[in-house]
Protein backbone atom coordinates (compact mmCIF):
# COMPACT_ATOMS: atom_id res chain seq x y z
CA UNK A 1 0.00 0.00 0.00
CA UNK A 2 1.02 3.37 -0.73
CA UNK A 3 1.94 5.24 2.84
CA UNK A 4 -0.92 7.75 2.44
CA UNK A 5 -3.54 5.07 1.99
CA UNK A 6 -3.16 2.94 5.44
CA UNK A 7 -6.72 1.49 5.50
CA UNK A 8 -7.78 -1.25 2.95
CA UNK A 9 -11.03 -1.08 1.33
CA UNK A 10 -14.13 -2.42 2.82
CA UNK A 11 -13.35 -6.25 3.35
CA UNK A 12 -9.85 -6.38 0.90
CA UNK A 13 -6.71 -8.20 2.86
CA UNK A 14 -3.70 -9.40 2.23
CA UNK A 15 -3.33 -13.07 3.39
CA UNK A 16 0.01 -14.36 4.30
CA UNK A 17 0.37 -18.39 3.42
CA UNK A 18 2.48 -20.31 5.74
CA UNK A 19 5.84 -21.49 4.38
CA UNK A 20 7.80 -24.15 4.77
CA UNK A 21 11.57 -23.78 3.96
CA UNK A 22 13.71 -26.77 3.95
CA UNK A 23 17.01 -28.37 1.51
CA UNK A 24 14.14 -28.71 -1.34
CA UNK A 25 12.99 -25.56 -1.41
CA UNK A 26 10.14 -23.36 -0.78
CA UNK A 27 6.62 -24.38 -0.05
CA UNK A 28 3.73 -21.65 0.58
CA UNK A 29 0.37 -23.20 0.93
CA UNK A 30 -3.51 -21.85 1.17
CA UNK A 31 -6.80 -23.57 2.63
CA UNK A 32 -9.54 -22.63 0.97
CA UNK A 33 -12.64 -21.95 3.55
CA UNK A 34 -10.25 -21.53 6.52
CA UNK A 35 -7.97 -19.06 5.61
CA UNK A 36 -9.74 -17.55 2.34
CA UNK A 37 -13.11 -17.13 2.60
CA UNK A 38 -14.59 -19.25 -0.18
CA UNK A 39 -14.31 -22.24 -2.65
CA UNK A 40 -12.38 -22.18 -5.29
CA UNK A 41 -14.50 -23.24 -8.49
CA UNK A 42 -12.28 -21.38 -11.04
CA UNK A 43 -8.81 -20.10 -11.54
CA UNK A 44 -7.29 -18.52 -13.63
CA UNK A 45 -3.81 -17.51 -14.93
CA UNK A 46 -2.29 -14.24 -16.51
CA UNK A 47 1.35 -14.01 -18.35
CA UNK A 48 2.58 -11.73 -21.59
CA UNK A 49 1.15 -8.56 -20.57
CA UNK A 50 2.71 -5.96 -22.65
CA UNK A 51 4.72 -2.92 -20.92
CA UNK A 52 2.13 -0.25 -20.44
CA UNK A 53 -1.21 -2.66 -19.95
CA UNK A 54 -3.93 -2.70 -17.27
CA UNK A 55 -6.46 -5.55 -16.75
CA UNK A 56 -9.44 -6.09 -14.70
CA UNK A 57 -11.52 -2.54 -14.45
CA UNK A 58 -15.07 -3.94 -13.84
CA UNK A 59 -16.63 -5.44 -10.19
CA UNK A 60 -18.26 -9.01 -9.62
CA UNK A 61 -21.48 -8.32 -7.68
CA UNK A 62 -20.73 -11.90 -6.20
CA UNK A 63 -17.79 -13.81 -6.96
CA UNK A 64 -14.91 -13.17 -4.45
CA UNK A 65 -11.43 -13.34 -5.48
CA UNK A 66 -7.66 -13.92 -4.29
CA UNK A 67 -4.72 -12.51 -6.48
CA UNK A 68 -1.13 -13.90 -6.31
CA UNK A 69 1.76 -12.65 -7.99
CA UNK A 70 3.46 -16.14 -8.73
CA UNK A 71 6.62 -14.81 -10.16
CA UNK A 72 7.33 -10.76 -10.99
CA UNK A 73 6.02 -8.06 -9.76
CA UNK A 74 2.55 -6.26 -10.34
CA UNK A 75 0.24 -3.57 -8.53
CA UNK A 76 -3.60 -4.04 -8.00
CA UNK A 77 -5.89 -1.21 -7.30
CA UNK A 78 -8.77 -1.90 -5.02
CA UNK A 79 -11.63 0.45 -4.61
CA UNK A 80 -15.20 0.19 -2.51
CA UNK A 81 -16.31 3.04 -4.06
CA UNK A 82 -15.26 5.16 -0.92
CA UNK A 83 -11.92 4.27 0.00
CA UNK A 84 -9.05 3.41 -2.75
CA UNK A 85 -6.08 1.41 -2.27
CA UNK A 86 -2.88 0.50 -4.82
CA UNK A 87 -1.06 -2.78 -3.61
CA UNK A 88 2.28 -4.32 -4.53
CA UNK A 89 2.05 -7.85 -5.22
CA UNK A 90 5.49 -9.11 -5.40
CA UNK A 91 5.81 -12.98 -3.70
CA UNK A 92 4.17 -15.98 -4.05
CA UNK A 93 3.63 -16.33 -0.30
CA UNK A 94 1.10 -13.66 -0.06
CA UNK A 95 -2.25 -13.14 -1.86
CA UNK A 96 -4.72 -10.30 -1.98
CA UNK A 97 -8.44 -11.31 -1.14
CA UNK A 98 -10.99 -8.85 -3.34
CA UNK A 99 -14.50 -9.39 -1.96
CA UNK A 100 -17.69 -9.15 -4.35
CA UNK A 101 -18.68 -5.35 -5.13
CA UNK A 102 -14.78 -3.97 -5.19
CA UNK A 103 -14.02 -2.12 -8.09
CA UNK A 104 -9.95 -3.35 -8.97
CA UNK A 105 -7.26 -2.79 -11.91
CA UNK A 106 -4.08 -4.02 -12.44
CA UNK A 107 -1.42 -2.93 -13.83
CA UNK A 108 2.48 -1.74 -13.73
CA UNK A 109 3.17 -5.92 -14.72
CA UNK A 110 7.01 -6.68 -14.87
CA UNK A 111 8.38 -8.80 -17.86
CA UNK A 112 7.91 -11.41 -17.15
CA UNK A 113 5.16 -11.60 -14.98
CA UNK A 114 2.56 -14.39 -13.60
CA UNK A 115 -0.42 -13.88 -11.84
CA UNK A 116 -2.80 -16.35 -10.33
CA UNK A 117 -6.23 -15.52 -9.73
CA UNK A 118 -8.46 -17.67 -7.41
CA UNK A 119 -12.78 -17.11 -8.10
CA UNK A 120 -15.65 -18.02 -5.95
CA UNK A 121 -17.90 -18.61 -8.96
CA UNK A 122 -17.51 -19.97 -12.80
CA UNK A 123 -17.70 -17.27 -15.67
CA UNK A 124 -20.99 -15.49 -15.88
CA UNK A 125 -21.16 -12.23 -17.89
CA UNK A 126 -23.77 -10.89 -15.58
CA UNK A 127 -21.71 -10.83 -12.80
CA UNK A 128 -19.67 -7.77 -14.10
CA UNK A 129 -20.02 -4.34 -14.03
CA UNK A 130 -17.91 -2.58 -16.34
CA UNK A 131 -18.75 1.51 -15.40
CA UNK A 132 -17.84 2.82 -12.36
CA UNK A 133 -20.64 5.41 -12.04
CA UNK A 134 -23.42 2.17 -12.01
CA UNK A 135 -21.03 0.65 -9.55
CA UNK A 136 -21.01 3.22 -7.36
CA UNK A 137 -24.93 3.87 -7.92
CA UNK A 138 -25.44 -0.06 -7.28
CA UNK A 139 -23.37 0.65 -3.80
CA UNK A 140 -25.94 3.09 -2.59
CA UNK A 141 -23.05 6.07 -3.26
CA UNK A 142 -24.86 7.95 -5.83
CA UNK A 143 -28.18 7.68 -7.28
CA UNK B 1 5.90 -37.99 -22.17
CA UNK B 2 9.33 -40.10 -23.10
CA UNK B 3 8.43 -41.63 -26.61
CA UNK B 4 8.68 -45.27 -25.05
CA UNK B 5 6.29 -44.70 -22.75
CA UNK B 6 3.08 -43.65 -24.75
CA UNK B 7 0.27 -44.89 -22.00
CA UNK B 8 -0.24 -42.70 -19.05
CA UNK B 9 -0.93 -44.60 -15.45
CA UNK B 10 -3.93 -45.26 -14.82
CA UNK B 11 -6.30 -42.29 -14.09
CA UNK B 12 -3.26 -39.82 -15.04
CA UNK B 13 -4.19 -37.11 -17.65
CA UNK B 14 -2.84 -33.31 -19.18
CA UNK B 15 -5.47 -31.51 -18.66
CA UNK B 16 -5.02 -28.25 -21.11
CA UNK B 17 -7.03 -25.30 -19.92
CA UNK B 18 -8.84 -23.12 -22.65
CA UNK B 19 -6.83 -19.35 -23.46
CA UNK B 20 -7.97 -16.32 -23.92
CA UNK B 21 -4.87 -14.28 -26.02
CA UNK B 22 -5.42 -10.44 -26.81
CA UNK B 23 -3.75 -6.85 -26.64
CA UNK B 24 -3.95 -7.35 -22.81
CA UNK B 25 -1.93 -10.60 -22.57
CA UNK B 26 -3.00 -14.06 -22.53
CA UNK B 27 -4.96 -15.70 -19.83
CA UNK B 28 -5.51 -19.42 -19.12
CA UNK B 29 -8.36 -20.88 -17.08
CA UNK B 30 -9.40 -24.53 -15.51
CA UNK B 31 -12.84 -25.08 -13.11
CA UNK B 32 -13.10 -27.31 -11.21
CA UNK B 33 -15.63 -30.00 -10.75
CA UNK B 34 -16.09 -29.20 -14.87
CA UNK B 35 -12.87 -29.83 -16.64
CA UNK B 36 -10.86 -31.15 -13.33
CA UNK B 37 -12.63 -33.85 -11.69
CA UNK B 38 -12.45 -32.51 -7.85
CA UNK B 39 -13.08 -29.60 -5.49
CA UNK B 40 -10.21 -27.37 -4.58
CA UNK B 41 -9.76 -27.05 -0.90
CA UNK B 42 -5.70 -26.12 -0.53
CA UNK B 43 -3.08 -25.05 -2.71
CA UNK B 44 0.65 -24.67 -2.67
CA UNK B 45 3.32 -22.94 -4.46
CA UNK B 46 6.54 -24.35 -4.93
CA UNK B 47 9.68 -22.47 -5.26
CA UNK B 48 13.56 -21.81 -5.10
CA UNK B 49 13.90 -25.85 -5.10
CA UNK B 50 17.65 -25.69 -5.59
CA UNK B 51 19.81 -27.00 -8.75
CA UNK B 52 19.53 -31.00 -8.45
CA UNK B 53 16.78 -31.57 -5.82
CA UNK B 54 13.55 -33.51 -6.11
CA UNK B 55 10.18 -33.42 -4.44
CA UNK B 56 7.54 -35.58 -3.81
CA UNK B 57 8.50 -39.38 -3.44
CA UNK B 58 4.99 -40.40 -1.80
CA UNK B 59 1.13 -41.53 -2.54
CA UNK B 60 -2.05 -40.10 -0.79
CA UNK B 61 -4.75 -42.64 -0.44
CA UNK B 62 -7.63 -40.02 -1.33
CA UNK B 63 -6.45 -36.93 -2.21
CA UNK B 64 -6.27 -35.66 -5.92
CA UNK B 65 -3.94 -33.44 -6.96
CA UNK B 66 -3.48 -30.99 -9.99
CA UNK B 67 0.09 -29.95 -10.69
CA UNK B 68 1.25 -26.69 -12.87
CA UNK B 69 4.31 -24.93 -14.00
CA UNK B 70 3.14 -21.57 -13.57
CA UNK B 71 7.11 -20.45 -14.95
CA UNK B 72 10.19 -22.11 -16.01
CA UNK B 73 9.94 -26.18 -16.38
CA UNK B 74 10.05 -29.20 -14.27
CA UNK B 75 9.54 -32.76 -14.74
CA UNK B 76 6.90 -35.17 -12.85
CA UNK B 77 7.27 -39.02 -12.87
CA UNK B 78 3.74 -40.79 -12.31
CA UNK B 79 3.27 -44.34 -11.26
CA UNK B 80 0.36 -46.51 -10.61
CA UNK B 81 2.14 -49.64 -9.49
CA UNK B 82 2.39 -51.02 -13.28
CA UNK B 83 2.70 -48.09 -15.68
CA UNK B 84 5.17 -45.28 -15.27
CA UNK B 85 5.00 -41.67 -17.22
CA UNK B 86 7.93 -38.64 -16.77
CA UNK B 87 6.00 -36.03 -17.68
CA UNK B 88 7.86 -32.25 -18.86
CA UNK B 89 5.31 -29.24 -17.78
CA UNK B 90 6.80 -26.17 -19.13
CA UNK B 91 3.68 -23.72 -19.47
CA UNK B 92 0.98 -22.34 -17.41
CA UNK B 93 -2.02 -23.49 -19.53
CA UNK B 94 -0.91 -26.76 -19.15
CA UNK B 95 -2.08 -29.30 -15.99
CA UNK B 96 -1.33 -32.41 -14.96
CA UNK B 97 -3.90 -34.55 -13.07
CA UNK B 98 -2.46 -37.00 -10.53
CA UNK B 99 -5.51 -38.84 -8.91
CA UNK B 100 -5.26 -40.95 -5.70
CA UNK B 101 -3.46 -44.11 -5.16
CA UNK B 102 -0.78 -42.74 -7.57
CA UNK B 103 3.08 -41.92 -6.87
CA UNK B 104 4.72 -39.30 -8.06
CA UNK B 105 8.40 -37.60 -7.71
CA UNK B 106 8.97 -34.35 -9.30
CA UNK B 107 12.74 -33.23 -10.41
CA UNK B 108 15.05 -31.39 -13.25
CA UNK B 109 13.39 -27.93 -11.47
CA UNK B 110 14.67 -25.31 -13.57
CA UNK B 111 16.05 -22.20 -11.86
CA UNK B 112 13.88 -20.35 -11.40
CA UNK B 113 10.62 -22.46 -11.54
CA UNK B 114 6.98 -21.39 -9.80
CA UNK B 115 4.95 -24.67 -9.09
CA UNK B 116 1.76 -24.84 -8.41
CA UNK B 117 -0.83 -27.41 -6.64
CA UNK B 118 -4.09 -27.78 -6.35
CA UNK B 119 -5.57 -30.27 -3.72
CA UNK B 120 -8.46 -31.73 -3.22
CA UNK B 121 -8.11 -32.61 0.72
CA UNK B 122 -6.98 -30.27 3.38
CA UNK B 123 -3.24 -31.19 4.69
CA UNK B 124 -3.68 -35.16 6.43
CA UNK B 125 -0.76 -36.51 7.73
CA UNK B 126 -2.28 -40.02 7.41
CA UNK B 127 -3.46 -39.58 3.68
CA UNK B 128 0.79 -40.05 2.84
CA UNK B 129 2.23 -43.16 1.47
CA UNK B 130 5.89 -42.52 1.77
CA UNK B 131 7.26 -46.44 1.21
CA UNK B 132 7.06 -47.78 -2.24
CA UNK B 133 6.80 -51.10 -0.98
CA UNK B 134 3.17 -50.68 0.58
CA UNK B 135 2.09 -48.23 -1.71
CA UNK B 136 2.51 -51.62 -3.99
CA UNK B 137 0.99 -53.58 -1.45
CA UNK B 138 -1.80 -51.69 -0.89
CA UNK B 139 -2.78 -51.24 -4.38
CA UNK B 140 -2.91 -55.26 -4.72
CA UNK B 141 0.52 -55.63 -7.00
CA UNK B 142 2.36 -56.95 -4.23
CA UNK B 143 1.59 -58.91 -0.87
Amino acid sequence: MTPDQPALPAGVRLVTFPCHIDGRGSLAFGEFTRLIPFECRRFFMVHDVPAGASRGGHAHRTCHQLIICMSGHLRVEVDDGRRRADILLDRPDMGLYVPPMTWDVQRGYSDPCAQLVFASHFYDADDYIHDYSEFLVVKGIRQ
